[in-house]
């Protein structure tokens, strides 16, 4: 087969055969295609399209292209959950333990965040001695003995996405729907995730800015789940304003601490019990309860607590504080109207919450808290936003990001915009 | 700025700044930016386009990336011919001497083939001793001393059209006529042409497949010229057939020899002097004489021994010889209706005239010869094609290219829909 006439097919508008992505994906890995031809194709599939079939084999081939995880030896019901990320995504840390105290394993492989968005693995970081990387046998171990893992994929798990992801990072590839799935579902599928529940992020935060091209990324998502036999349901979720109040790794690790002992902001909490409602869905129910008793009973802290230990951190430990802090006050007195999640991201990655590249070090106590939410009163002269940082010198460079990103309206009226926190659910029509 | 931004722009169908399209193409040559980054930046261009603006500049920003040649010190008219590539097209061997015979200079800096199509240097060097790299003060004594120089274009000319024909080579990215156009036209340019007549060609054995199509390619290298004050003139011609019989290095040249004889093919003569009578009016005519007459008189002849001595051919050596031949015999007897051009090309090529990478060689003397054109009667069992080679194990895949390529009209009927030779001229307005 040759490369350039597979590039020149779907530059010209065709269907690939499987037969095509099969051949060129393994000779990516190998190193028989080159970066600049993937690049090619990779542009010719933004902007000509997939296929659904194409799309399944284009995961499959991802998928093939290293190990497959498996978890039937656990003897239990595992079911897994993907956000597409967002500014002040901490779901996970609090989402794990109340499915696992529910009676469903959670065995879920995570990334470290790159740009405006936080990765899950860079806000356990924060906590003292905690580290993200486990063999498959103590993994095992883990979800045996505490019901819930959180840790770092390994380098032997769809090969061909790691490859490509950051091939499509440098070549303004990033943003195609058929690309973004097949890559999320082909980790996850790869993963050995029985069941999967999607969190596709809605608004100016998220990678999809839009209610239709999150709807087309769920739908993509959910039908190649339902490809690979994996039970897949999608929830589109708010992401014009961040979640909760925290932005930063250790500020949200705190915030998600709250949440598990019963707390915490509303939204936080609604979406956490939300996702884990749909997650036990998929699988039966668990042993009956509601994850919203698990987090007021205790019983998800509990897990909580032992799966940040069977991994090496100290749940007592007080967690890295920023040196300084530089507060934002409200111009005005009246309602916050909008308090933009793009620009509350940009914030907390220039105070060193977040990675331009994927070799640089994250702060563990940089970031973002947020005094108010959209609807809430306000009053001139208060902190609206307080900024964490070790490094002074980041403070104007993040307030450069908040110009424009927050509106105040002193007659009292609220935001007439806002997205539902949660906005619809994509199933595929037998689910 | 960001190579991404750049990509992102273009990808979404916006038009590049002159700034951003300078910087792209310096830290390309540089480096900086990425073979995968330049490949997908060269994909959004060909699905997208570009205005006439854009490619005005990235043909200019290619020029200032290398040298610029200068013939103001010849003290006479130059004028340059470039044709889009054809099969069997040995134009350049009579047309330069034949021009230069009616007293302009012509300065030639020509290139290898790749591919189906020959290159003018290749069939050169099938001449005993001849050799296509010259210095800039050899080119300049032979503009000069002979009138004509037909060599290699030095490494400092465009080396952005170096690196970026190389690139788009591999990666499917070809076929785009602003990439062409800006990629003929920046080494045109750079070689200093102050006049320039494009041949091009049109049909199977062609780039451009459709008259359409090459009519935009011509307009597009006609505005190129004008914006960059060298005068441009297009003509189509027609590349459904091959031109004249010889497709093949040492062949064509023969037959270039014969049509600087005062003989020759009609198509190969009609072809030579109306490019030469249309390079001749680009600088106001030269001293009067015909090109016609300057074939018929012995004056080209004269040019062409001059030229190929001063580059250390022997012009009254014998051409090398293949060591094996094969007829094709016609199947049938009545008129020759299709020879396709495209055909004849690949079967050449695949009897060794031709290089699949650039580091291949080629062989002098392989090729195919046609003992009809369509339109002429054959006979069955007589000789339509003979093919030539030294490796007698290429005849079948030689052989295979031509399947489907021939077809006779029992009836005598000759071809209905042959694309008349000279098709149409593409002038500026002002032209």
């Amino acid at each position: 087969m040759d490369t350039v006439d597979v590039i020149r097919a779907k530059r010209d508008g065709g269907e690939l055969i499987a037969e095509q992505i099969h051949w060129v994906i393994d000779a990516y890995v190998r190193g028989d295609v080159a970066e600049e031809q993937m690049a090619a194709l990779a542009m010719a599939i933004l902007l000509r399209g997939m296929t659904r079939r194409e799309i399944a084999d284009w995961t499959e081939a991802m998928i093939r292209s290293g190990e497959r995880m498996d978890w039937s030896a656990l003897g239990r019901a595992c079911v897994d959950k993907h956000s597409t990320g967002g500014v002040g995504d901490k779901i996970t840390l609090a989402l794990a333990p109340a499915v696992a105290a529910c009676g469903v394993a959670v065995p879920q492989l995570s990334g470290r965040g790159l740009g405006h968005t936080g990765g899950t693995l860079d806000k356990l970081e924060a906590i003292p001695g905690w580290r993200a990387t486990l063999t498959p046998e103590e993994m095992l171990r883990t979800l045996r003995e505490v019901g819930a893992v959180v840790c770092a994929a390994g380098e032997g798990l769809a090969p061909a996405d790691r490859k490509l992801y950051a091939l499509r990072d440098v070549t303004g590839t990033v943003e195609s729907i058929p690309l973004i799935a097949s890559s999320i579902m082909s980790k996850k599928i790869a993963e050995g995730a029985g069941a999967l529940v999607l969190d596709v992020k809605v608004g100016s935060g998220a990678f999809m800015k839009t209610r239709d091209d999150a709807r087309r990324l769920a739908g993509t998502m959910v039908a190649l789940g339902a490809d690979h036999g994996v039970r897949t349901v999608a929830l589109l979720t708010a992401m014009d304003r961040p979640l909760g109040r925290a932005a930063g790794n250790a500020l949200e690790v705190a915030e998600a601490v709250e949440v598990l002992d019963g707390g915490g902001p509303a939204d936080v909490v609604a979406v956490t019990v939300t996702l884990a409602r749909e997650m036990l869905a998929t699988v039966g129910g668990g042993h009956g309860k509601d994850p919203a008793d698990a987090l007021r009973d205790g019983s998800a802290m509990d897990v909580w607590r032992r799966m940040v230990r069977a991994q090496g951190g100290d749940p007592d430990a007080p967690l890295p504080r920023a040196r300084e802090t530089h507060h934002v006050p409200a111009p005005v007195s009246g309602t916050l109207r909008r308090l933009d999640a793009y620009a509350i991201g940009v914030a907390a990655w220039r105070l060193g919450a977040g990675r331009a590249r994927k070799e640089d070090d994250v702060s563990p106590s940089a970031g973002a808290v947020l005094h108010a939410k959209p609807g809430d009163p306000v009053r001139a002269g208060e902190p609206l936003v307080t900024l964490h940082t070790d490094e002074p010198g980041r403070f104007p460079r993040a307030l450069e990001a908040l110009d424009g990103a927050i509106e105040i309206d002193p007659g009292g009226a609220g935001p007439d915009d806002l997205l539902p926190l949660v906005i619809e659910r994509v199933a595929e029509q037998s689910a």
